[in-house]
């Protein structure tokens, strides 16, 4: 990381992104020319320049037939660092075509949680044949030990390397301690203060300790609101509790209480855009970001939910057969019937979007949730008024039949209506039901409002005006 | 936020998520109860042990009437930060009724981006008087020039409050200058190297500071990959440069490349957070976050949606409308027609989803837009080959009618193949057009497979079928 020359980079400004990515586009050319070439030096010198997370970025862009070719071209230029920042599909597939000791050699700089990073979604075999080949035995059982936690959990995000003082320690001792130890780790922002029993009771930041006096000792300095993370910790909830607190890093605790790593907020940055984009992929039927995926599985990634929502489309499409001689009698009824599930589909999605995302940031919880389904039912009701008057109006005009009118304007009250109470109620149930609101809850929404869009106007219509 | 006795809070695991629940509702009905007796002590004992975040949320979680007798119940234990951590919406209720020299008391201990945020969304008249009755000319002169950068760009989201010192200094020099100056910023992480005209040329993390012997110069320890941000960029961009480099904080230049102050990690976490909620809820026809708003107003900020919708949901109809003749002879189409229109409309979306995040993460960008483009199409017509056999199978059996399944298979792949070039084409053309891809693009989309999806399945069906 460290360069000798000087490097500056000043972000390109809103009128310059063109630039960018002109720039990103021609880069990719000139390397995939250097590639199809087998010009090793070449490409090492394209990419010498470059941030670690820009090589990651770049092999990401690459064709998947150049990536591996690019791999053994770069050698020791796709360090352990690079690997930790590919995307996961990417990093898979590339892993798979290295040595085992490359790898390990590539990762033993790394530490633990970059390291868990780049092993924990190979297959086990493999996993088990570099974690073998890691040279560092210490390593081996550190990072053996984090692939024990759950996916997704504190013990997964932690990194081993952390600094642990006792609390008689002075600020001097500290500082003399830092300045004489090799093995720190990389980068950190705080210091943990421990008890005998290796419990966490405090922390103090490095600008604190700078900011004292060499004879002062820790335990007069720390901060002991201490937001201590069991090591089974979902990584949402962690996310939360940064977010919340403005934590930078955290202490995690084993079963027993003890200190045993520690969380740094630039994991917990990935963590955040990871939930977030979780909801909105969930929301839409994508199971995860997958533009870096071949088009077979893309496709069968996608297919479950629209298998899905194909056997909801038939359902709303029975509702409607029973009404088939209502429809025969009248054609203006097909003609409109979209308009009014239309409407509630997107009235109740509106009002579902913002309760799962309510319950991920836990703005939406118990203590407020009756007022919440009183206002949502309130806005359900107040743009089904509305919109009533609207649609009726122009189905009135379009087919100059009054009645036409107030039908689907009352069948739109009632979508409206049903569509903000179900907004609601439907990832609340679930999320009491301890599964994920975002997954089903858009399926199951369109199926209340399709039925009782098409229920409501059809059967009004068979009421009055057949 | 330092405090005598030891606190110590150990997240609830997943098990104990209920507890935490029970809890914050107790919590509510117990601050609810002191506010109505105007019991002014008793609440302040009840939110002594409580983290400003905390209070803050608390506020937020009473009904508004509670929120303003609480805020004067509760005296200055509503301090500075906690009206920082304040959501934007109560928070503008809330200063709407204190006196101007109070909230300026408040606000004069914060660093300047939490001084900015608090008083960007108020009445200009009402942030005048504030700023007029800060006590510390200097605060007032920074936070005024603060506001003077647009919304959300780096130079409302940076703290002025930053150390900047010569390279030629050396480590003991800088830690004596930081023990004894007072009036450094809260938190810091890293220290900037400027030269004589002020610009930054490295940085320094704390870590590497302590770790460093004494006589040794900051021009020797520094790192000179350095992240430079003009005030002028704009929070996504700041959000992708953290995120990918993995920052802690950054320089923040004015025009003239003059180190003016610096952005630090914990506002970014907020900021990737938002972005990434954009999306979501320009993809579902929210415009931001409505859950502390009144229903009048969340039913509004829906409207503009909503009403979009209902124009093109009456354009879809008057497509069916053109075969009117058509349906008239067969019911069975407008019983089966809005599957291949909601299949489309579902593909897109999974396809859209994923362009507007790949955009907003620069995953998608010229430099392989032709290939994702190429995969979408493949796997539109991959799952429009597949669910054209189930819904043709289905739909063959229902009516007992071969030629009616043919009929409807051919529109579904019709339909589910220009749904995936569409949710590719939309978004890429709206954000070369400079447009928010996320908030047009579901719109027109299903707009497009609405209208494809009638009109291919009536058409064929009045050629095929009558």
């Amino acid at each position: 990381m460290t360069s000798g020359a000087p490097k500056r980079e000043v972000l390109p400004e809103a009128s310059n992104e063109e630039g960018l990515y002109a720039l990103t586009a021609a880069l990719v050319r000139t390397v995939r020319n250097a590639v199809d070439r087998s010009d090793s030096d070449g490409l090492r010198e394209l990419i010498a320049p470059l941030h670690d997370a820009d090589i990651a970025d770049l092999i990401e862009r690459l064709p998947s037939d150049d990536r591996h070719q690019f791999v053994s071209l770069a050698g020791d230029a796709v360090s352990g660092e690079v690997l930790a920042f590919i995307e996961d599909d990417v990093r898979e597939t590339i892993i798979r075509q290295l040595d085992a000791h490359k790898v390990a050699e590539a990762i033993s700089d790394l530490d633990t949680d970059d390291a868990v990073a780049v092993l924990e979604d190979l297959d086990p075999p493999q996993q088990r044949e570099i974690l073998e080949a890691l040279p560092n035995q210490a390593d081996r059982i550190g990072v053996q030990e984090s692939l024990t936690y759950p996916e997704n959990s504190a013990g997964r995000l932690m990194q081993r390397e952390v600094i642990s003082l006792p609390a008689f320690w002075t600020v001097g001792q500290t500082i003399d301690f830092m300045r004489e130890n090799d093995d720190l780790p990389d980068d950190f922002y705080e210091i943990f203060v421990v008890n005998p029993r290796q419990e966490p009771i405090g922390t103090v930041r490095l600008n604190r300790l700078l900011r004292s006096q060499r004879p002062i000792r820790l335990r007069d300095i720390m901060e002991r609101e201490l937001h201590v993370i069991p090591a089974d910790t979902d990584q949402e909830e962690i996310g939360f509790v940064f977010d919340q607190y403005d934590l930078i890093s955290a202490p995690v605790v084993g079963a027993s209480g003890r200190l045993i790593g520690m969380i740094t907020v630039d994991d917990v940055l990935d963590v955040v855009q990871e939930e977030a984009e979780e909801d909105i992929f969930r929301l839409s039927g994508v199971q995860e970001a997958d533009i870096y995926r071949a088009a077979l599985q893309t496709a069968g990634g996608r297919f479950i939910w629209l298998l899905v929502n194909l056997a909801t489309a038939i359902l709303a499409s029975f509702v409607i057969y029973q009404f088939s001689g209502t429809i025969d009698q009248m054609v203006a009824l097909a003609v409109l019937m979209p308009i009014v599930a239309s409407m509630g589909g997107n009235a109740g999605t509106q009002t579902l979007t913002v309760a799962v995302r309510a319950i991920a940031t836990k703005d939406l919880s118990l203590s407020n949730v009756h007022r919440v389904f009183g206002k949502e039912t309130i806005v359900g009701l107040l743009n089904g008024i509305v919109f009533a008057v609207l649609t009726g109006g122009v189905a009135a005009a379009w087919y100059a039949d009054m009645a036409l009118g107030f039908v689907i304007g009352g069948a739109m009250v009632i979508n409206m209506l049903v569509a903000g109470m179900f907004g609601l109620i439907i990832p609340v149930v679930l999320w009491r039901l301890r599964i994920d609101p975002a997954t089903a809850a858009g399926v199951l929404l369109t199926t209340v409002t399709d039925v009782i869009g098409f229920l409501a106007f059809l059967g009004l219509a068979g009421m009055f005006l057949l």
